[in-house]
């Protein structure tokens, strides 16, 4: 067979060219794939999983697939809390989904259990990223940066006891806000307080309250109550436990399990029971004991300040000085704070019910220091919006009273009443997709027209236009509003432009 | 004591050859290198990471971060994608970054060494996903859906030998949109074409082509050739290397290593040397070998079909039929495309060079059917866009003509030129916020006005609002406009909707 070249002999010889380059220049995004070794190796048969005993067709424990219908929720509260931290100055940034296992180790405390490994085949011990937080510090250490404010939406991995009816997952999305640098004290953490509370009251998710501690007026009050310095952090984690644990378990696991005097126990008992405004925090300097210690008096320092420019941000009924907040975390330095959702009393009188921890944070000094090769520290402060358990609560909402949302954007279906019009058909569609507009129609040569316009109501296209005999001959598509069913013939040429008319008008 | 141990022989000579890296290949700052792994190093406390010996700050190999710059890059390019998606139609989608082990075995041929496996911790054996193909058969057939059109972009994870320089990573975003479904012939496929077409056209990255073949056009060419049936895979695994290979070597490598007799290579080498448009497959309708060939028939009689549906959607001549295309995979059982850009010719008359694949994919009839518990088959047609590729061709772009991009949106710049003007400052921009206005200030008690006003500059800001004592007092605000630096007094009730009015303008 001779030779053939149907394509410009400039072309051919770009192909050829193509040939010529190295291997492995292909493909950065290795579009699908490209196999690369297939040395007299025979590839093993497609073995359908049915014939392999015991596969069951699922999804890791503890992960999910997000359905059409949720990742519409997902993109709807991601846009919200996205423009939020745009709208606070915030750069994007992203990270590898795993770091090298050394970055991780030694952060999270008691949690560092619940990292998840790679398999070691041959290179670097790697695992998957536990927050986004300690990739964020070590990407300022690496890059030697001393200020940035970033925001940085991602998947995060946790080996936990998947409890998946409360809405726990091994796999799940983090969305957080970040500021790094040496500034005056509090204006930064002032502005995460007021982001959480724009996103809270965006999201209308009901009323909130954000609780607020520091680490160093927690690490004053243990010491002051006589714990010993080697028991400050198996008392705060103790401590964290009062939102699921009543004080009594908690004092018992305390004097138990973690060796603390009774009498200890009772004076961290009459403190974590605190909480109030910025009242609170000028008792707390009157208290005989705290205001003896240095280290909590700069905490109550700090958060007097804090409340000031928070009440200047018109937030600070939001805000609750609470005592018994500690947060797991080994990394926080200063303020730390929880976000929490209240459920309306159901009487009134009645106290309300916390519904959980939707937003968190806190101030973190030392852990870019960590990773400088000189300790050389950029202090930070920053937040994370617990998105999971707020996607849950939208979508039980949504739930609950049988909204629904579409889950494709189509805004005009091409349908036709007639056989053998699948050419126009495809001719018209082209122009609408060329023109920007979304538009849909089924893939088969004839359907009928009440199954084209079935499709419609089911998927909430609004709009229709329709080919047919009569119409290519005048010139004209008809045009077929699917929820009032009225029809008008347009102009062919028209036809971009009503429809563009009709969209923006909607 | 824990045992220590020096550097292994092989860690040392990983060391010698990061050092020996060039700088910025692909950590920034991380040319304090040593070794990967620190061995037996147990610290029960916070410890730095520069008091450990053998630490290297830097990302996993063949992985990287992504700057605020990169980040603004890629959602520009991510948004025309997506937006293209769902004119289409398509509904979006999210799976787990691994699935069970078992799911990718067998699905990628030789590749399958590539996959990155989870280290057993106890549980399920799990490895990260190798694209988002297989994900999304696995998700049809385990919700046992015969019909859905879907878009999916995210990350995958290959462990490929980096070659970082010609930006190929281990870690790579997939954007995907595939058609499942029983539908008529080539319709499906015609639009995934015209979706490449218009997002290639829409991003503006100059002259791209589009080569198609079938894979039922190749196994008809091996068999008409001589191939035995038992070689189909690895011969077509040769021809998958023209791209990368002149045919001389590709015939060496089929006659001396996979042992096809020389005769055989001879016949393919007639045919891989084809390709052009539909007059090409007309052609080989009349080839006196494959039109013996009821598979070869088939395929080309869908590849006539194709080239009439991409006529009425006005682009075929963006595609060539091209019997050297072989794509590596093996789930492909029709189609298969594979888009290249051609770089314009320096001067006229020059050859245009191709700048490697930027999207690809075909038509998958048999990979849902293998997790299906009764095999029930969904047949898919679906591509992928090469969106790493892409990334680095336009980064690159913007470096050359040293065009740089914003990497906040920030609108407003809230400054004083006073001392002890922090309070006002603070509620001035919450109000801001409050009206959804993108703004900063910075996080000073007293910063210098010229320092503010630089800040603007540097970063982009058009807008700034001044507040000093005189303003106060008479109820105005200064805004001022960075680019022209005209500045005019507004009353405070009236900021919000100037600074609205101005930016609509803008």
């Amino acid at each position: 067979m001779p030779q053939l070249r149907l394509l410009p002999r400039r072309v051919w010889a770009a192909l050829l060219s193509q040939l010529l380059r190295p291997p492995c220049a292909s493909s950065p995004g290795a579009v699908h794939c490209h196999s690369q070794v297939a040395e007299a190796v025979l590839i093993p048969q497609l073995k359908p999983h049915q014939d392999k005993p015991n596969f069951i067709i699922k999804t890791p424990k503890g992960t999910r697939d997000l359905s059409p219908q949720q990742m519409v929720v997902r993109e709807k509260i991601l846009d919200l809390v996205v423009s939020c931290f745009k709208r606070h100055g915030a750069k994007g940034l992203d990270t590898p989904a795993f770091e090298l296992k050394e970055v991780l180790t030694e952060k999270y405390g008691d949690d560092s259990g619940l990292i998840y490994d790679l398999k070691d085949q041959g290179g670097e011990l790697l695992s998957l990223r536990y927050d986004l937080t300690v990739p964020f510090a070590r990407y300022l250490a690496m890059n030697k940066l001393k200020k940035m404010k970033r925001y940085h939406v991602g998947k995060v991995w946790r080996r936990e006891s998947p409890t998946v009816v409360q809405g726990r997952y091994r796999e799940f999305c983090q969305c957080d806000f970040d500021i790094a640098g040496q500034f005056d004290p509090m204006i930064p953490d002032a502005e995460c307080l007021k982001i959480m509370c724009e996103i809270l009251s965006g999201l209308q998710l009901g009323d909130f309250l954000i609780k607020v501690n520091d680490r160093r007026i927690m690490d004053g009050m243990f010491a002051v109550c006589g714990v010993p310095e080697s028991k400050f952090r198996a008392i705060g984690s103790s401590i964290d436990k009062l939102d699921k644990m009543s004080w009594k378990d908690v004092r018992h696991e305390m004097v138990t399990t973690k060796g603390l005097a009774p009498e200890v126990a009772d004076h961290i008992g009459d403190y974590v029971q605190c909480h109030g405004g910025v009242t609170l925090v000028e008792q707390m300097f009157q208290d005989p004991r705290l205001s003896q210690n240095k280290q909590a008096l700069e905490g109550l320092e700090d958060l007097k300040l804090l409340f000031e420019y928070l009440t200047l941000f018109g937030i600070s009924e939001k805000i609750s000085f609470d005592l018994s907040l500690a947060r797991g975390l080994d990394y926080y330095t200063g303020v730390i704070y929880e976000a929490i959702l209240l459920q309306s009393p159901a009487q009134a009188g009645e106290e309300p019910l916390s519904m959980g921890s939707v937003a968190a944070g806190g101030r973190y000094d030392g852990l870019v220091g960590m990773f400088d090769p000189k300790g050389h520290n950029v202090p930070c402060v920053g937040l994370s919006i617990g998105v999971e358990r707020i996607f849950s609560i939208v979508e039980q909402r949504m739930k609950t009273s049988g909204e629904s949302v579409r889950t494709t954007e189509t805004q005009v279906f091409v349908a036709t009443p007639q056989k053998n019009f699948l050419q126009e058909r495809l001719k018209l569609i082209a122009e609408l997709w060329d023109a920007g507009i979304k538009a849909e129609m089924l893939y088969k040569n004839n359907p009928k027209l009440l199954t084209q316009l079935h499709y419609c109501e089911n998927t909430g296209i609004p709009l229709v236009v329709i080919i047919g005999e009569q119409e290519l001959k005048e010139g004209v598509i008809k045009l077929r509003s699917v929820a009032s069913r009225e029809e008008v013939a347009i102009k062919r040429e028209n036809l971009v432009a009503e429809i563009q008319k009709r969209l923006s008008e909607a």
